[in-house]
């Protein structure tokens, strides 16, 4: 493999020691769920194993397996939250696939019928706002 | 939830069953990987589990815990297998999401830099072109 190797200096590395906040809305000893603060949608959240690896190349698949049933969770809590029609879960390894932070995660996002999503480095959204979605997917997720 | 039931009439469904042919390049006890016929970019591979579900709404945890190893050995594959810049995967929940086939399954698709993704349901592609495709995954696969 030609990945760079693992930065722990990463935005997310940096939400995950506490050093920026978040908008936190699942915790488990392996996994974080939080709010994307440029949502291609409304809940739009991101899923963020806890060990360090880059992407999907250099995971230990203990962890891929750890975290994939938390996207399930997520999936299933944001489409009541956003009475969604669907949901998009996507995983981005490398700049050429559309990674840009480069802690591996998973992006769930609610889609609706005939609305389009917006660019992935959008704007960045209103804190307000993210914390309100926050609220309504934990209350899915009966936390 | 509010999605409709599993239906095992389903193209993947009578490709597990072995009732229509695919171009597979990996299989364990629980999880099959065959080319994608209507690639979005060469060596666009499909992360199917065995069990039924109709997505990742109605899926056991296990299944999905099982499944994401595999999809990182083929994201592993393909990227060298097609000499990648990334690999995106991406997993569709009901049509508002892009989902066209109704049992659970992950897209694994290799990027390269400036090149576009081909539309999700475009032209069905030569079947020699994927049998070529994915003998060059299997041999990374080493199988």
């Amino acid at each position: 493999m030609t990945s760079a190797a693992y930065d722990d200096s990463n935005i997310f590395a940096k939400i995950l020691r506490g050093e920026i906040p978040s908008h936190r809305i699942y915790e488990d000893e392996h996994t974080v769920a939080f709010m994307d603060v440029m949502p291609q949608a409304p809940g739009h959240v991101l899923v963020v194993p806890k060990a360090p690896s880059r992407n999907i190349f250099d995971a230990d698949p203990t962890v891929l397996a750890q975290a994939i049933p938390v996207v399930q969770k997520i999936a299933k809590a944001v489409k009541e939250a956003f009475d969604a029609d669907g949901v998009l879960v996507c995983q981005f390894n490398e700049p050429a696939a559309g990674q840009s932070v480069f802690h591996l995660h998973f992006h769930v996002i609610p889609r609706h019928e005939g609305v389009t999503l917006k660019p992935h480095s959008g704007k960045m959204e209103n804190g307000d706002v993210l914390a309100a979605h926050a609220e309504k997917i934990k209350g899915e997720l009966g936390n």
